[in-house]
């Protein structure tokens, strides 16, 4: 096979049908950010949207905005916005809140439909703070116990026991980049007498997915990734329409109540998917995620994926092909429909080599102890970038450059 | 005594300290904005503070801004920041998430500390979402309960039983305006071996308060009333440094865990008040509560109070003057020291007088069943504003304006 080339990848940036999408967001000059898996690039809509909800919205409007510009049925409205981006319909998700508060809450309102069964299993591999969240809510409660199958999660079966009321899986494993079989692992799951909480943060915004499709009980996940929704923009539950009138989450606040401005004494849930939500949203955070789901409206989510997966496949080619000897090890499935959109690499120098790739205008993410985390957000990122990238890791491995920059400073834990 | 009038009150706005404050904010033409108490007006300083976030921040420095734009730590410097609103040091406020999920943190940490014990005590008049979220708690859980002590709170004392962990009081009455003894009802709770979670949504930004002369153990509150930062802006909780190794929250998510990006797999509460953080938090909903903070640095809190207390007076002497045998009934308290910054009436028409007020240009606000709320915000509200809304209250009682506007209408609660 003839090797691969900087106009090999242009070529395949003048055939992307996504190409044009890349002028709509706001990129630094000299930076090739293969971090959009952490937090995503502006679109270039977003300051003249958040100025208008402050400006004109808040500033002019003032609490009138909570009926007049939507302000309150935002968590729904923008919901079902979002919800085509993961198979879902209208009134089955609820935007607002943090990941975890979200997570909390779906694993919560399974723990209730299954009251004879005490265990929530999770993946030890899990997002850690996925782990923290069940650790306390367990704790918490006293008669719930969290189990952790492997890391690989080769031993979900056996662990399937009938004392499993809810298994947490990520659908992208954050640090490997696997994508898993939703559609598989949810049957085995339900044929166990489980229900799953799929967290969807490293996939929505570049797989396509199918939770209706899947029979899928609960979702939660975050939107500043590949959603591009800013630094902390709101997450989001998803509920099945099916277990909607059954669902009840512990965190019982107003705006999910039945009749949240008749201030009376005791809580009744809300219909549908409303009871997922708490309380008062942060408006202005809803904006830059509303310009981004403008964006995704006029976009084929087949298109996305398929470059996605073209993108993290070139890399990998490209690394193998440019990076060998260099003590680098693939991490991610070279299987294009099991791995999500980033490719992790193994280097026993993780840390040094992604401080010395950015000296070299190349963003990406170091995760203890020992993986670069890369991340392909298709939507703003070019073939040419992907060769860019391989360029500059080549030059840092074949040039020790990673050795001019200090081990990692990780605050101890006793 | 000879009658007030428009003269008197612009003699007063001219002696005003805090007259200029006013010109800080964007407020609409033509409105008499009595409903800072609900969402406060937006500083002038808003957009362009909320631009540099977005734009700089988010749209040029990426990722990298979450160290190098001291985004992660913001819910601790911010923190710190509004620390003098409320009487407390460094290092004794987290701000994010909402107020109902902080409530869950504070109380949660509170019954975590006293463990023989199992009520959670609270007002039958509380703003509902602290109820709502202290029934889904006890449920929760299923070995604590909530009791509630009579509106008034006049059998507090009898209520405190060796079996009551925590007290749940809002600093400010929601409904009545009244303003609570902080220092001596912390004392008779303390007295009880009881803990305390005062809410402050009604209070912070308008009474001088001083958490830590109390001894107060948790306090909890929004910033979208009277601290002027925005719809949905990020709450807060307090913890008394004496309570911090000790209180830990349910709600164990990775930015409260002593080293978030170590990623190992179990949670270990963070130093500190940090254990109350969560995770990431909304960035851009942050802006204008700084921009809210500035200002406020520069303002004396005392002066603020001041005026708060002379506004709230003159509307209750002008009602008394100008609106007598109209059915109305002042229900917030005449004497200054015993009421936040709200003026709360009573009639038998209340929505439809809100209402025709607001056909009128005065902004106010309605409470099921038959309450008019009216906020008195000092920093942006002249004291010939308070004329004119007597003087529209007037002509829509003596008119019988509010004939012309519906009867209310509440979702029915089954």
């Amino acid at each position: 096979m003839s090797s691969l080339d900087l106009s090999h990848c242009q070529e395949l940036d003048r055939q992307d049908p996504l190409a044009a999408v890349r002028d709509r967001f706001v990129l630094p000059e000299g930076v090739t950010y293969l971090v959009g898996n952490s937090l995503g690039a502006m679109s270039k809509d977003v300051p003249a949207r958040v100025q208008e909800v402050v400006a004109t919205e808040w500033g002019q409007g003032l609490v009138g905005s909570w009926n007049t510009a939507g302000w309150f049925d935002k968590p729904l409205t923008v919901g079902d916005r979002l919800a085509p981006l993961i198979g879902a319909g209208n009134g089955q998700v609820v935007v607002g809140d943090s990941t975890s508060i979200n997570l909390y809450k779906a694993v919560g309102a399974a723990l209730g439909m299954r009251p004879d069964r005490a265990v929530v299993l999770s993946e030890a591999g899990s997002f850690p703070t996925d782990l923290y969240m069940l650790q306390g809510m367990t704790a918490w409660t006293g008669r719930h116990r969290l189990e952790l199958m492997d890391a690989d999660r080769g031993n979900l079966q056996q662990m399937l026991t009938p004392d499993v009321a809810v298994v947490v899986l990520s659908h992208v494993d954050y640090r490997t980049g696997e994508l898993l079989d939703m559609q598989a692992i949810t049957e085995q799951i339900h044929a166990a007498g489980a229900l799953v909480v799929w967290d969807l943060c490293h996939s929505i915004g570049v797989v396509q997915m199918d939770l209706a499709g899947c029979d899928a009980d609960f979702a939660i996940g975050c939107t500043y990734k590949y959603v591009n929704a800013g630094p902390g923009g709101p997450a989001f539950v998803y509920v099945a329409p099916r277990l909607q009138a059954e669902a009840q989450q512990p965190l019982s606040g107003w705006h999910g109540h039945k009749a949240p401005f008749a201030f009376v004494t005791d809580y009744e849930p809300g219909e549908g998917v409303s009871r997922f939500r708490i309380s008062t949203p942060p408006i202005v955070s809803y904006a830059p995620l509303e310009v981004s789901l403008d964006m995704f409206a006029e976009l084929d989510i087949a298109q996305v994926r398929s470059k996605s997966e073209a993108l993290t496949g070139l890399f990998i080619e490209l690394v193998d092909q440019e990076c060998g000897g260099f003590d680098l090890e693939v991490v991610t499935p070279r299987d294009a429909g099991r791995r999500g959109s980033q490719v992790s690499l193994r280097h026993p120098r993780a840390y040094q080599v992604v401080r010395a790739l950015m000296e070299r205008g190349v963003h990406g993410d170091f995760r203890s102890p020992d993986v670069l985390r890369l991340g392909f957000a298709p939507l703003y990122l070019r073939f040419e970038d992907v060769w860019d990238s391989v360029v500059a890791l080549r030059a840092v491995l074949e040039g020790e450059e990673w050795r001019s920059h200090p081990e990692p400073q990780l605050t101890a834990v006793t």
